[in-house]
């Protein structure tokens, strides 16, 4: 396998080499791209018709950072764990920060969740919560998120963010303005306590699990209540978060534009809020969507904070570790195509309307093979050139089985 | 309530009387109308993200008896019940026969579930049932079905509706041809062992729960297994289970034209299968389906068997309760209007290319506010001229959750 | 006839009393709503497959400005026109302003066209007008809109709309960030030029004529380049520009509440900007859009400054004056339901969270019969209880082909 | 550039042989798919927003097949046109013969044109041709179809393709189901003076140039309509003919099942029917598509006619023969990575719902870069390596330009 890995390295580092390109260079590059793995895809999914779990699941949040530690060291490119709270309080947290270190993790992220109810909790979120009509409803889940950014501080996150299903299902239900209101409220609140480095990432989603109307519905009310709330709060893109055919990549290249692109979720989707395998549907997008990025990033006219790249997906039909290896591979093989893109002549092309000479070029990036690029930079970072492959050698979800159980259950969805 | 219900009748009485409509003709058109309440509906729905419980929901096929007869009580146009199994397998059937013919109330039809694992079940479903690659999986759905069938037979119901998750959420994951011949073959064999006065109906899903593919995707594939199975094999329509845009109501004349229309699903949606109050989102789309229905049923050269028609919906913000008797309301509303169109003049408005005419008609229909006819309906048939404020008034919900409690959870979504 | 609007006019001013609501007052407020009728509307449209022209369409300025004339006789609520530039370039200002003030009528805004090439013109539009990559031709399409609001205030219009056909057909083709600020620079020129007592309106569409990318394609986008173009500066809505599933009363609202709604272009739509009757295909919506448009006005704490209603259509398949008869017809009626929404309990059962209350006094408005309220505003400004009975009766079109001949064509699209 | 070419084919070869596979025999495999060049693509297309002629247009039949010639030249993949009536009427018979010989291209196929009203004609289509309600109207379109045979045979063509625009712009406008029975009477007319070794092909549309309702919308109207019409009527599918997020693959791998599938209109869409490059757009569902249609000529119980492959898009943005070239290749590159798919093993894994390894298998070959195949199958049938450099380098336009004047202008829309 290594004999045939070098075979296909040297010709694509040779084709490279044609074009004035040091594939060594770019491999670099692909090693030092991190992606943040969320705690909640780390067990069997469910649609609302059904779950059907594989076993193994982690049934903590030590055993959550276990399998984040070891996806890292089958592919070395997710060093980084989204806490999903109340799911994944901190308990022992000198323990905690002693495994992280062991396993070269961080946390990256602590998102909230108001979207279901807690046994506990006083009020219902049925009818919303940082928009609800009642103060001491919208307090609770303003607190909740205060209570979340507490959390990370403890672990070192610097990034909250807030997704929001706020909604309503049926005409007349909510008061658009004032729901929208009581939301820039609550939200403002929160960022008031939120400490000065840290980033508030706001979500935005056209519909589920409200099917009339969500209060933040697109990147347009996203990008309003970023600027109403502080310069440290910003837009958060997720694949799966738009209607039938939006042009998402340029609505990457606007947000990079106005300095708010604060974050990423990859997944895949072909419908909506698929939650699938990042890439599985339309990889074309995922590059172009990469190419905006990288060409936002050498761009020093671009003045848009460091970007947070998360996972946010969920695993109903894969064994989810095999999925969330595929779903790296996937960013990994985009992000390198997008680095062997010829801006110059793009440029070029562009200023001259040359349109054939334009698209070819991003077409001859996006059909270069360059997944020796990746394997090599899984290599060199310490994983295994084909990470599924060696997951699968190792017996890694059979050993799972037999330490955790056949029925053990994780949170998610 | 009863001088203002007679004023509004009076009114809509002389003003069709002047069009030389017999508005006592159309109110026992509506009051023959009658609509089949889904056993799983009559408990809080959810989303994959939660469920918000509102207590009292029925805990055994008695008390989903008692909540129908409790909506036919107060609107006279919910007669009958779809059973679920296995939710709803009858235990005491000459019970339940009593308890039916009390509450004046059938089972119309039976609906299979091979989309969740039961505990006791040899086979799982996670990668299909009908089309499962394997045989003793395919067996096992099939058995279900003709245990379904049983099922019914006890009660009386005389339709069974297939609906079925089976599809893919990855490109490769199913041989697409091999994969619709086995659920081809799936339900020959279910047909065989069907009374030859019973009905299959079978449903068609673009998405959900799979994200890639459905073996029944569409009226395209319904359409043609019909053909495949047998005459008594009929296609059934859900108004939430299309794409974006889609036309459903020539759908509803094409099937109709090839006498393959077996049933409808009621619910309203705006995205995809969003399972809302029907009528909710889009009425003047539902008017226009009963338009064709009306249309059908008057015209001779139609030679279709009787249409099933049942609501299918999640009541994740309402109560379960007062959403149906909503969602009957905006279908009969919806049945009214198709009743009054003036078909002759249309018809020659049609032959005359005159389109604004034409448009005006059904236009005219629609704007014609005939709720005082659905009242009358109502009272006509024994039930409360305004089923929701009686509902409310009795307290209904405050009683059922004395007897059932706060704390009782339905079999559904 | 008159017998007949007597007769359902009083039922309804009975039915509405009985409610606490005035019909005269409502009627007043219908009679005060003006619509304004876009020139390039008065003539067959057609699409890219053909066109099926008519006969007696308006050859000139004059001519169009009398069409609108004629439906104002009819109406009483068409009291303005918007102008297109090049195709309505004025002549003789004293006739023309003579010929307005007979007619009752005014010039409400113009229209820029920079999406077609015009035989004079130097630079084309092929890739780009206000976004071009070069910068003469930005001049020019800059200089274009300038000579637009010259034409504009000779006949005393306040408005300038822009809609941009800018956009790219393939990836790679334009760099989305500096297309953006080119366009957002040349927005700024223009609005220099532009009197202080002007309003921009910057129109937004998803695609169409181009099919990878629109360089203003949101709402989100619209209400960025009004914020950096100036306070005058506004959002215009057309109700086809949307994705599909938008839910667009939610946009108005989020609009309203930033003060930048501007403007409307009214017209019906089922997958596209297909620019058909307004109502045809989404009556609810369009009601609740009003519904908005009305929440908005009543609230005090609202400031926005007065919307300009427009309608914007393509009439390929009807005579374009009756259709835009049933246009207006459509919007009153939905104007008029808005009107009679019981706001102080819909506010209660709203803060509440009684969702079904919420709904139904929204459908309770919807499904109240308020055409005769709409034909007594008619009556009352002057015009026919029916105007397309009218139109037909008068034998108008027969009469505008024997004066302007068969095979007339306006200019539009 | 033949160097590098080899360079590059040398590693690929050597690549497949790794994995079994015989590169020239892929190579030859290419060589023999041969894609339709419609006649009404050769020139600048346009919206209905306006048209950029960039000139050097064929201005006859002759000039027509002169540029595919060229095309055909180049690529050696282009052995064939599409002709439409009444823009390609054929005159000097022998001569055309001689000239198609000379430049190695067959006539495949005519397409009928009822979509627009010609000068002579009596009847009009406004109002629909082969459902129209009169039945001149309809006998004139049959005849015309029957004509287009007729043309056809005079030049060797064996498939008759047929489009309707037919449709409705608003609700009530056409009965369906009589509307629906007219086509279908209609097709079987000229069905019956069809040749019997002639194919019918029935192409559906779900939306413009009508905006209600399309007579043949979808695949499954298709194949009803092809069972009622005879066993040489075939669905042609033409790939911007979807509603958003369809899966067409599966429409392919259906209508293969049942032994319908006659025709394939290639071209790229984002959004409805935009008549793109073909891959410009979602290269990997173009993938998809060839891996079904390669799977189903590779297996015996597949019972389906040899599919006609044609391309079908309108250039309005580049120059049409770059914009040809582009998308053959992208044609012929999508079938290389349908050839490399390692059958044997996805069936395998489909089999034991290996889902993941299924996945790899079809992103291996999808992600293997193959145009070094391509561009030696392209060398192999005498065109250039770079057909598109070639064209450019050759000065192409530029002589057509002072052949046939910068002003000519094509038929097509």
């Amino acid at each position: 396998m290594l004999a045939n890995h070098q075979f296909q390295l040297n010709y694509v580092t040779d084709l490279l080499g044609r074009r004035q390109l040091d594939a060594q260079d770019i491999i670099r590059q692909i090693v030092d791209f991190q992606v943040a793995i969320p705690s909640w895809a780390l067990g069997t999914g469910g649609t609302r018709f059904g779950r059907y779990p594989s076993g193994g699941e982690p049934r903590s949040l030590e055993e959550k950072i276990e399998d984040v530690g070891l996806l890292h060291r089958l592919n070395g490119s997710s060093n980084s764990i989204s806490l999903h709270i109340p799911w994944d309080i901190p308990q022992d947290i000198p323990a905690l920060e002693q495994q992280l270190r062991e396993q070269k993790l961080v946390i990256d992220s602590v998102n909230s969740n108001t979207f279901q109810d807690q046994k506990e909790q006083p009020y219902s979120y049925k009818f919303g919560s940082l928009l609800h009509t009642e103060e001491a409803t919208r307090q609770q889940a303003i607190q909740h998120n205060i209570d979340c950014i507490g959390y990370g501080k403890q672990l070192g996150a610097k990034v909250l963010t807030v997704w929001l299903a706020d909604g309503s299902n049926f005409p007349g239900q909510q008061h658009f303005r004032q729901a929208y209101q009581r939301t820039a409220d609550s939200l403002a609140s929160i960022y008031e306590a939120m400490p000065s480095d840290w980033t508030m990432l706001i979500e935005y989603k056209p519909y589920e699990p409200h099917f009339y109307s969500m209060v933040i519905p697109d990147w347009g009310t996203s990008y309003a209540l970023s600027q109403a709330t502080g310069k440290n709060a910003q837009v958060l893109v997720d694949l799966g978060h738009h209607l039938p055919n939006t042009n998402i990549e340029q609505i990457v290249a606007r947000l990079l534009h106005f300095g708010r692109l604060g974050g990423f979720h990859f997944n895949g989707s072909s419908y909506g809020d698929d939650d699938l395998t990042t890439g599985s549907s339309k990889p074309f997008q995922l590059f172009l969507i990469f190419n905006e990025l990288v060409d936002g990033k050498l761009d020093q006219a671009v003045n848009n904070p460091a970007v947070a790249y998360m996972i946010d997906a969920s695993h109903n039909t894969k064994d989810p570790l095999e999925d969330l290896l595929q779903s790296v591979n996937s960013i990994l093989t985009s992000y390198a195509k997008a680095l062997i893109v010829d801006r110059a002549t793009l440029r070029d092309a562009q200023l001259n309307n040359d349109v054939v000479k334009a698209e070819e070029i991003l077409r001859d990036a996006f059909l270069t093979d360059v997944r020796p690029l990746v394997m090599e930079a899984y290599r060199q970072s310490g994983g295994a050139l084909d990470p599924i492959a060696a997951y699968r050698a190792e017996r890694i979800r059979e050993q799972l089985i037999q330490r955790r159980g056949k029925l053990s259950v994780s949170t998610g969805l």
